[in-house]
């Protein structure tokens, strides 16, 4: 079957019946907007720490642009989902936050498979369920000629443990999670279901008090450290021997494959080894020097280059 | 100069400088995500009444499906970027609220020219800066085949003065707002800037305790009460004759055309007197009748037609 026989209010039907429900969304999907109770409500017990932000981020994927439907992948309307959803989660656990509710917008040819709608559905679902995310409501609209997705989500964080990318300041320790290139050397397209949001790590050195600065990897290693130096208006200088790089990838893939949900962010250096304690698995792999907003990378024969900065442009 | 030459950050630094500031947005585009400072905080004073929802709705807009591109029309661009945030803010008002914080999304061809998006931010701005709106995110991405729009907009409203669908009772009168049918009898495309939302009506409706249920009627007239009397579980009878057509429009333009950002809603029988002392200006053209989801039509014959109450699919 397909969307053109059970139509948008029969989807919006389907996709109805399938949300979860926290104790503040109070109205959900069906009215002219949704309706979330704010929890801020501590104020006389503890003005200051109790106090949240709300966080907005959003985030889309367009066919042809950011991937291609793989018609012999079972798997693929699942990882298109969960990664549409994992890219918005990244965003929220780089200020520090954690995750609340989504909206989902899909465009759809009307000759889309219902089951795969269901199986993009199911992989937004799980990694929803995963990190207690309502999805409280969106837009289903016919696109003819290629299918888009494009998610917001809500996130909150308490005010003393927002992190943005401006707080770096020269002698600081440039610090990372996980490895770097394997989305790229193994050209997923969509590696979606592969990868987690790194919301507990995030959460842990947002309430650590020793990050400084934070951004999101999904852009590439380089790129992503550019943002900093460019928000924090320093320089930045990064040891080759000491990225982390994913088993059968270059050096450049590392630097620049981007599609990757990793943690970049800069550690006041005296405070590495509490982070060390926590047993938060880190890598250190350079330092801010300097206010002149370039990136050089020390390789291991001990040579300085520049690195670019530029993340990918679609439209270039 | 189109895109393609200045590319995803040139833009993206060309929309930030154009960027408003409400007191409450602690950071605007430019991070992962927004952070909003929550006003939530005033529970000792005055505990029920200021102790606000969260309002969040989204819309989409796509080439080909909900408008075509006039080339010769100079205002098009404008008016796209504005009609794309109206329907959001029509869906606020449309719950009792007032928008507060927006997110644009853009998916365009890279052969577009730059002095359209920038026409399109425009519209959007001028509406924004209308409603004190603050545009705080969004994702610009290449869409090559259909240039696409997807707005999330976030709002605010009081516990007490939050309006949804499903409150209409039978007895209640149905009332609304403006005159239906003129988007669809000229065949506006984008009407755009012709169109205003009306905050400030649904605020003082919302606020006069009166009104049991409420929708806006961008789906069409018939179709939005539909929506009420679904989730209110009510029937409704319409009189023809008291209908606001709009000059040169039909009875089924007025019926079904949609694409009109006026407001639908009921309101308890004694409580009409006091919304007219108020000068708000409403006509009232049915009543809602038992619980049989159903509405009937009494024409200016008195004979009595059942109306269909479904909204334009544009899957099928």
């Amino acid at each position: 079957m397909d969307l053109s026989q059970i139509g948008e209010f029969g989807l919006i039907g389907i996709l109805k019946d399938k949300i979860a429900k926290r104790a503040d969304t109070v109205v959900g999907i069906g009215d002219d907007a949704a309706v979330i109770e704010i929890r801020n409500n501590y104020k006389m017990l503890n003005p200051k720490n109790k106090t949240k932000y709300l966080l907005v981020t959003t985030d889309a994927l367009v066919e042809g642009v950011h991937f291609r439907i793989e018609k012999g992948n079972k798997q693929f309307f699942f990882n298109l989902g969960y990664k549409a959803l994992l890219a918005n989660i990244s965003d929220i656990a780089a200020m520090g936050g954690y995750p609340t509710h989504a909206l989902a917008t899909l465009g759809l040819p009307p000759k889309t498979k219902v089951e795969s709608i269901e199986q993009l559905y199911a992989g937004i679902n799980a990694l929803a369920k995963r990190y207690k995310i309502d999805i409280i409501g969106g837009d289903t609209v016919a696109s003819p000629k290629a299918l888009f997705i494009s998610i917001t989500l809500l996130g909150e964080v308490e005010k003393k443990n927002l992190l943005l990318r401006s707080g770096a300041k020269t002698g600081h320790l440039i610090c990372v999670t996980g490895r770097f290139g394997g989305a790229s050397a193994k050209k997923y397209a969509i590696g979606g279901a592969r990868y987690s949001a790194r919301i507990r790590t995030a959460r842990l050195l947002a309430k650590s008090g020793a990050v400084s600065a934070m951004i999101d990897s999904s852009d590439g290693l380089a790129p992503s450290i550019g943002e900093i130096c460019k928000a924090s208006k320093v320089g930045a200088r990064i040891w080759e021997a000491k990225i982390p790089i994913a088993k059968g990838a270059a050096l450049s893939q590392a630097l620049y494959g981007g599609e990757e949900y990793e943690l970049v962010f800069t550690v006041q250096k005296n405070q590495l080894e509490a982070l060390k304690r926590k047993k938060i698995d880190i890598a250190v792999v350079g330092e801010v020097v300097g206010t002149k907003k370039e990136i050089k990378l020390v390789d291991n024969e001990g040579k300085i280059k520049e690195l670019k900065s530029d993340g990918f442009d679609h439209f270039k």
